[in-house]
C-alpha cells in the first residue's frame, strides 16, 4: 500500500516525511497535479460494477486501490505545466484527478472538502466555541455602526483578514495589527473586517496536531515588546519555540475540533494571557510545521509519517494514532 | 424561520419557488452574494461562547439563528458588483459569507461541500456502480494504448467532458459526441478523455429528486433519429417530456445514491434501452427543471418549496419529505 503525495518539487517539508516513510520502507508516490498529462497521467476504467485506477509518475504506474493515503501538502494548479495549459485542461485535469482519488478508500491528510470548509474563520470561530475553546470577542460587520458599539464594549482591538493570504502571486499574508482608539470605522461598509478583543498576551502557542497526536510550542512574548507588535508572524522572535505541554481543558476542546471539522491535521495558534489561559486565534488546516521542530526537536514529521502509513478505518483522522502531548 | 434563496436576479426558476413559498406564508429572503457590501451587508458576532450573525437585504434584517435553509440557486460570485470589486473583496466576501452560513442550523439544498464532491465525473461513477445502477462502460484516461484497448472491446463510443461546462463567459456545455470507428486516439495523451459505451438508446430519461421525492420525466427517441444525436440537450425535441414511472430497482439506487452523496437535490440522467434498462449518464446537483415541469406539469417547484419550507432535521437531505414517485 501507497502513501501518495500532492505537493510541488521543492518542498523541504514535505522531503522530510518522505525521509521518514522511507525509512520505515513505505512505498511514497510524490506528484504534482501541475505536471498532468506532462510526467503524470491517470486512468480509470468503470466496467460492470467495477471500478479500476491507475496514475503514472516518471513511469512508474500506481493503483488506485493501493493507496494508503494521501497527503496534500502543496499541490500545484493541475496541468498548469502541460504542453499546452489552459482553464478548460486544468478544470478535466483537476475534476478526472480528484474524482478518481476521492473513489479511492485512501485516507486523507485533509480530505479536500474538510480542507475547504476549515479555511472559513467564521465557521472556525463558532465550532472553537462550540468545543470549549476559549475565543476572544470577535466581530465580523461590514455594518459601521456594528463595528463602532464593538469597539465600545471591546476599547482594545486588533483587525485582521476574514480569509487567509492575499490572493496575489505569490500570495500575501497579510499581518494582524491593532486598530487605533479613534479608528473611524465608515470603511468597514466596502468589505467584511474582522476585529477581535486583542489579547495581551505573555506568550504564543503553536500546537500542531496529527491524528490524536497533540504537539505544542510556545515562545514568550520579550519583556520590551511593544503591544502594537500582535502578530507573531512579523514581530522579531525574542526567543525559540520550546515544547509545552497541553492544558487538558485545550487537549480536550482541540480533540474535539478535530473530530467535529474531520481534519487529520491542523495548526492551531493560541494566544497565552496573564492568567495562563490559551485563547484560539484560529486553526490552520495547512500550516507550516518545519520552523517548530527545528526549534524544539519535536517529532512532527514522524507523526505524519506514521499516520500516512497507518492503517487505520480509511477516511478516519488519526484512528489509529495513540493520544499524547508533548512534553 | 426563514428560508434564504442565494440566486441571481433574474432567475424564473426561482420565482416559481418562491411564488410557492409566498402562497404557503413562508419567510423568504433572496439575496445575490454579488450584492454584497453594495446592497446586501451581514455581521457575526462571537462573544462569550455564543455567536449571533444577521443578514441585510435591501434594508431588511435576517437573524442567522431564524434561517430554516438556504437554497444554493445560482448565486453570483461574492461582492462581483460592489464599488470597488477586487478578487481579495470577493475572497473575503465569500469566507464571511459562506462561513457565518455554514455555522447556522439552516438545511442546505445543497450544502457546498456535498455539490462540489457530487460534480466530479469518476466519483460519480463509481457512486452510481456501489449504489447498484446500470452505469455503460467508461474509461477516463490520459493514456492513448488505454484508449485503443477500450475501444476494441466497446467499438460503439461516445466521447464528453470529465468536468461540466467549458469555463468560458458565459460557461458553453459541451456536447457528446459519437466517436468515429476509425478515431485516432494519440490526442488523448493531452487532456483526461471521457469515453463510454453509446447506450443504443429508445427514450431519454430525466430523473428529478427532490429530497426522497422522486419525479421522472421520459421522451422517446424519433423513429428518424440519427445514431450520431447522442446528446438530447442538442437533438432535436421529437416530443415533449412526458412523467413516467421510476422502477422499484432505480428508485432504490438513486435514493441510496442522495444518501451517500448528501445531496437533497439532484437531476439524474439516464437512457432508456430496448429492453427498458435506465443506464445512468449523469447526476447535475444544480441541473434545470423549469423544462421538465413545463412539458409534464410536475410539481417540482411546489416540491422545493415544501423541502425548504419543512422543518426536518439539520442538513438532513429529505427528512420530512414523503417518498413517492410519478405516475
Amino acid at each position: 500500500m501507497t502513501v501518495l503525495i500532492l505537493t510541488s518539487e521543492e518542498d523541504v517539508t514535505a522531503d522530510m516525511v518522505v525521509l521518514r516513510l522511507r525509512e520505515a520502507g513505505v512505498p511514497v508516490v510524490r506528484l504534482d497535479p501541475a505536471d498532468l498529462t506532462n510526467g503524470v497521467a491517470l486512468s480509470g476504467e468503470y466496467v460492470r460494477g467495477a471500478c479500476r485506477g491507475h496514475l503514472s509518475v516518471g513511469g512508474r504506474l500506481v493503483s488506485m486501490s493501493g493507496l494508503r493515503s494521501v497527503w496534500v501538502r502543496r499541490p500545484g494548479v493541475p496541468a498548469a505545466r502541460a504542453a499546452h495549459p489552459s482553464a478548460w485542461l486544468t478544470e478535466e485535469s483537476a475534476q478526472a484527478l480528484y474524482g478518481m482519488l476521492r473513489a479511492t478508500g485512501a485516507r486523507w491528510m485533509n480530505h479536500p472538502d474538510a480542507a475547504r470548509r476549515a479555511r472559513h474563520k467564521p465557521w472556525q470561530l463558532h465550532l472553537a466555541q462550540q468545543v470549549g475553546l476559549a475565543v476572544p470577542a470577535t466581530l465580523i460587520t461590514t455594518f459601521p455602526q456594528a463595528a463602532r458599539e464593538f469597539a465600545e464594549r471591546f476599547p482594545d482591538l486588533v483587525v485582521k483578514p476574514v480569509s487567509g493570504a492575499h490572493p496575489q502571486e505569490p500570495p500575501r499574508a497579510v499581518p494582524t495589527s491593532r486598530v487605533a482608539p479613534d479608528a473611524d470605522f465608515s470603511t468597514v461598509a466596502f468589505g467584511p473586517t474582522l476585529l477581535q478583543r486583542r489579547v495581551a498576551k505573555r506568550a504564543d502557542i503553536r500546537l500542531t496536531a496529527v491524528g490524536d497526536t497533540l504537539l505544542a510550542a510556545r515562545m514568550p512574548v520579550a519583556p520590551d515588546a511593544h503591544p502594537d507588535e500582535v502578530d507573531v508572524r512579523f514581530a522579531p522572535a525574542s526567543s525559540p519555540w520550546a515544547p509545552v505541554d497541553v492544558p487538558p481543558r485545550v487537549a480536550e476542546g482541540v480533540s474535539r475540533y478535530l473530530r467535529e471539522a474531520e481534519l487529520a491535521y491542523g495548526a492551531f495558534d493560541f494566544a497565552e494571557d496573564a492568567d495562563g489561559i490559551w485563547w484560539f486565534l484560529e486553526c490552520n488546516q495547512s500550516g507550516q510545521f518545519g520552523f517548530v521542530e527545528m526549534d524544539t526537536g519535536q517529532p512532527i514529521a514522524a507523526t505524519i509519517a506514521r499516520w500516512l502509513a497507518g492503517a487505520g478505518e480509511p477516511g478516519h483522522a488519526g484512528a489509529d494514532a495513540d493520544r499524547s502531548t508533548a512534553s
